[in-house]
């Protein structure tokens, strides 16, 4: 009887395989499936069922691929929206033997209405559930999201307060295993600590301590979420079914990248650090482990791309996160930016500044120079420094025009990279005159703190 | 904040990486300590300290090498036996931090008299721990052997009893994490299972359900273990320390096994269906993922050996697996027996026999003909064929003298891979008329089921 | 400018990749491609090339699927089989040029009409080639086998002969770089040397030393070489293109094997010590090293598959042979035989005889007993054992009614491992009393020199 | 009969492994060798010879340990400056032989006294030899530097010609395998091409179109070459034998370093674009890749290091690169700087400055502003701007004094690289008014190209 976690980064996406006597099954698997033919083959287990916990609306779902594949039958919650045409639909109660191995479905609906957790019990070992895949209905220090219905916002709470009765009522005992871990888009409430279980979640987990339904749905409507607009193009995948991921990009020249032209975005998935000192004019940052959480905002599906990438492994990587969101249009990478400086081609940079530069200029204020914080909006409503304005990085190209271009802009966030970005975003608007204050919110508060 | 398991196979033994805020512990690492140095740099930690849960008696423990490589700080429990060279003596409620995370040492004597277990605490989340490793207390589905101190058997089984109480009083929501899984010479009742809670063990695992300390320690001393002889060098190679593993064997022709003659022993690693139909005479057949149940019963730690492997990457497993349990004098190794074979050395074959065969020979019973069962007692007092004598395979080396070499003798097992062994030894031992049931005792029970 | 050399072991397959200035061209690539895109990133190179010297008969080519995932160019000889139908043909004197390198054609026609060759310059060093791609005309220590067009023998023999004159002529400073090593079916006298320069093959290679046109063309007709049946079906794949290789095989069970029933072929891959010990009844025994040389004669590319391997990873390599030579047909695998066993099921053995066995069968001569010699005819040419007749083991399956089945037979080859499988193809036959010399010629020639 | 070359980037130091029947030599070993020894485990082979065709004083040679682990013999030629205290000497003549190979020593000094060469022999082809180890004598496209006995330039220069006579004799066909590729220290000269012939250099290396002795000598004499100070180290150590690698180098945090102090010297070994933008003050910028070419320049062999790597597995490739040329004092790396700036830390930048403004700089000269161009002299004779002043970038830690720290400075090089090293040692001295011109010479001709 074995169970392996699978973690996505950037997505902080977890997903499962567990099996028992030569069989397995897969937990919510990603679009790039080979992982978990890998993990079954090694433990001699053959791939005979997958369960998605909820239409995932971050990532592309790899569950119709993994299915023809292996011939697996994919079970997935009643779904409103539509049928999901690679699944059957799964009821409560309904159970899959693997072995000494049950896996028992709960309709756990609330954070989307197909949602179902997934309970997981020994026949050779008691009647309680040792484990439970609870998806994106209970995480680690949160639960899930409840705002994809705005309409319907407090019956949904409702809904997913009484999901969460339904699985702590598994007992104390049974381990918990969630489908994002800390760093999700999901959820920002998620413990930094991988493990638990109903017990210790029963315990400390923030939002299982609010007091009565109607607290929690009270708590549930007020909370604010971003959704960036790739969630559309998710929610679709994940009823059809998708295409396997495309080939890895190849190398290109200088020449290429020059001819395929303007059309084409750059997008520089190097670490800020290399971009802020060199970049190809006009290419969007996001270093590749940022991907996940902020392509989806800045990047049209549609687009044509080429990366501009340490090397080939990263732009594969690079591709590989991208495709994970649906993202397929990568027309291949340029290995670092020497090959294109060298050629005597243009290159741009942006300044990184240091807490003592951002304070001398807010001890002189001028007309001319504003703060601009990208953080999201409940990081800004804990703490803030009061002269920032305040414009999320994933909604920043939708209100470039309520910038003053004439100005000189200082980027902020909670470090610099998200800033980094979003500087990157302003110099592709035209916004010539920006920098990029490096350490930010959390080099402030250090500063504050020391003095 | 993060928890890695490593699973040494054979020994079935578990280690641990456990981190947070850049640094890192290992729990009960084995001699080739590789692995935790990176895991601890995939998660840009440093490994700060280490924690023995006891003196293992049954593998090597690498603590006091990797205190040597990363400076890190040893903890063990207080050991009548000896000072431990190489580590400092933890007490009950010693706290280490790591991050936010807390290690908390409960003094849990009775597998040994210095175990202790630790309990883990996230500062982040509540006061309850969130999980415990518990060393050779207590496994998933059994606990701890208390059989070390014959001559204070009750005794220490009584403080089994208490250590188990105290560990459970950390509460259900506790992850388990033990130092073996199922397979491990420390206990045979261990689950197939490889996760589980201190609540779901409370209510499940079988030697928690004795009701009361007398019943438990009654049911203790009863139990019969086997203690294979390397066992004592184990447990001086732990108290003082140990070199590091031996580099890997080197290739061996023909010739070079022939000049390094009959002192050095030659250890069929190959799988037994291999060894069965050609093997170097004289070998001792120790299929290489047997090697850590197995060689130290069969083979001494002086005593020098070729390996007999598939290939390269074969040996080098083997020679691993003896290494973990101390063994380090592998000359070398040959790659196959093709190269032996033709260059005319003689060969020597054993067959494989099913069940329709021993059950002929059952059924005309000869004074010439043997069946023998090398399991262990246990298994052979759960079910048996009559007419089998029992020999454990780890004693047979001992036993020889009361078998008669000139009766046709066939071994039986589980499941004919100990058969296998034990016919290379009676093979060696002159026996020149023996063959082996392949299937053994479960394809007996699947027969007789069938019919 | 970097060249890598790809082997595909069995086939003895040697393919290429060369690059420079960014761009790569593979040369002979085969179906499993990744290799190819995987050493162009790392090159940092982009794959804008494609060249086949030749339209394998001997495994699937990998051009047409390599090309439409790079969108490079495939070039061909000309040829008067008909379209090669991702290919342009290529001819004479045609050039492409990476970077600072030069690659030339060279039409060289013999072993089969649309042969070429493809000559490298180094443009920043001189007008010498400094390498030269052979294909399958030029080997280190051989030449070209020219059996292909039977009622043109002498035509294309005295055009290979024209065409080695061609190469030589680029100067005995080239790397030569041809499309097989030893142990390849498309040549027996190649040499063990992994690198080789025409200058060296020149002075030492056998048949570039024979004496004149005419001569060289008695010496090819008078050659003698097998043509395994699934040659027919590469030269077909080879025209028209195939598809990407089949999912890795999942893991089957007892029961899966049982129900897959008698029209799926079991084909058993372990090593042939393995299948001689146990194995399942009627499985046929191909030793997954041993898939490119025999398989294509002893399955039919329709015919369903269940493999009997080690594990998952050995499965799959073996999958991959079978796909290199297209056969796609795997429905799965068993992992090794103990579960078939342990649960009850029959199993068979062959036993392994040694040289003195075999000495005191034929010191006394039975009608009953028979020595089969396997090996291929040039073998048998060269050294044989007077009492054994002679059936190649990729004709056995043809010509099993030829031999007596109420006799004991005892098959040898040149180790024992052609005699395992040809072992297999007699128990499959019908005849149960056959068994194996392992050693064989080699062990029997030893053992004489011995004496 | 295989053959596989092991290159050590940045070093462009190139090893081989070549053996037969069973045995392996290796030639001219790096100190980490686990390579070699699984080389040879995958051609099941035993490594009973080492040859080092010189006393390397560019790296550390492994030839030592690599011999106390296998037990095989090291051969090094004759050596006036002393015992090479783990090697037998070599003379001219001597044969050994693995399987059908037979390996013969040239005496072949110039570049040293020690120098030899390895003919190599395939017994069962010809009498000449197919392939030859030239070391640092022969290269592809270039001979040995003659520059280390300078009281005896014309002497050596000499030997090297008559060496390089006797190497050619060997015959057009053989295949050239030197120690050095392109990108060496160990000449300028080299080939980007990574193969060659005999044949092919004797037509095509510049150094071998040199008609006569005396004109060889008169070019090599005039040759002008660095010598970084470490070489002094390699030469000690590689005549005494030196210890395995140090252990990997741990993570460290933000406290560890500033607790470390300024004795422990920060290197910086992310990307020159990294380092550019921000780094942590008085860090000495080498990129890992760069490391072997400059480290040995700019960093004490005594002097206790920390590194500020990308990651775990880049700060360990940076240590496997230090201790390559005996650098073993690395006390740990910092992954990254965002933890240092988010800590509060202050942190450096230096800009990355274009074409443009370079050239509109020189339009406008000023007094207070200077370039610096810190290329080799080869490369400043070849071509250069005229208003910069030069220094080679190993030679700036000793020439500081000679540049005006008052003024402006503008470093450049070939492209940027080692121009960023350079600003870091201005940095460290003090200057505070400089940035790089990215792209640098290669731009700048581009730039006037394009005009």
């Amino acid at each position: 009887m074995f169970l392996e976690k699978i973690k996505s980064p950037g997505l902080a996406h977890l997903s499962y395989v567990i099996g028992a006597g030569g069989q397995a099954a897969v937990i919510d698997p990603r679009r790039d499936i080979e992982v978990y033919e890998e993990i079954a083959a090694a433990n001699n287990a053959r791939i005979s069922c997958i369960f998605e916990t909820h239409r995932n609306e971050d990532l592309v779902s790899g569950a119709g691929l993994l299915a023809e594949r292996t011939g697996a039958t994919v079970y997935h919650g009643p779904n409103a929206a539509g049928e999901v045409r690679y699944a059957e639909t799964a009821r409560d109660g309904q159970e899959v033997q693997l072995g000494d191995l049950r896996l028992k479905v709960l309709e756990t609906p609330g954070h989307t209405d197909d949602s179902i957790s997934i309970a997981v019990y020994d026949n050779a070992s008691g009647k309680e559930a040792v484990a439970v895949f609870t998806g994106d209905a209970l995480f680690i220090g949160d639960v899930g999201r409840t705002d994809f219905y705005p309409e319907r916002a407090e019956e949904v709470a409702g809904l997913l307060y009484d999901s969460l009765q339904r699985i702590l009522a598994l007992g104390d005992q049974a381990i918990m295993l969630p489908a994002h871990g800390a760093g999700s888009v999901c959820g920002s409430g998620m413990a930094d600590r991988e493990f638990s279980t109903l017990g210790h979640e029963r315990l400390n987990n923030p939002r299982l301590q609010i007091t009565g339904r109607d607290e929690f749905i009270k708590v549930k409507v007020a909370e604010h979420h971003y959704q960036p607009p790739y969630f559309r193009l998710m929610e679709a995948l994940n009823l059809s079914g998708t295409d396997p991921m495309d080939p890895n990009p190849a190398a290109l020249g200088v020449e290429d990248i020059k001819s395929l032209g303007e059309q084409v975005l750059r997008v520089d998935v190097r670490s800020a650090e290399a971009y802020a000192s060199a970049h190809l004019p006009d290419s969007l940052c996001v270093p590749e482990e940022m991907i996940p959480a902020f392509a989806g905002w800045l990047i049209k599906p549609e687009q044509r791309l080429v990366l501009i990438a340490e090397n080939a492994e990263h732009a594969w990587q690079a591709a590989r996160h991208l495709g994970r969101i649906g993202f397929d249009r990568v027309e291949g990478y340029l290995a670092g930016i020497m090959d294109w400086v060298t050629a005597g081609e243009p290159f741009a940079s942006v300044d990184f500044v240091d807490t003592a530069t951002v304070e001398q200029r807010l001890n002189k204020p001028s007309v001319d120079w504003q703060l601009l914080d990208v953080r999201g909006l409940e990081e800004v409503e804990t703490q803030r420094m009061p002269e920032a304005i305040h414009v999320y990085v994933g909604e920043l190209p939708d209100k470039l025009k309520e910038l003053d271009s004439n100005k000189a802009w200082t980027v902020m966030c909670g470090s610099g990279q998200r800033a980094a970005i979003a500087a990157s975003v302003l110099e592709r608007g035209g916004y010539n005159n920006v920098d990029v204050y490096l350490g930010s919110m959390t080099a402030w508060q250090q500063q504050k703190h020391a003095a």
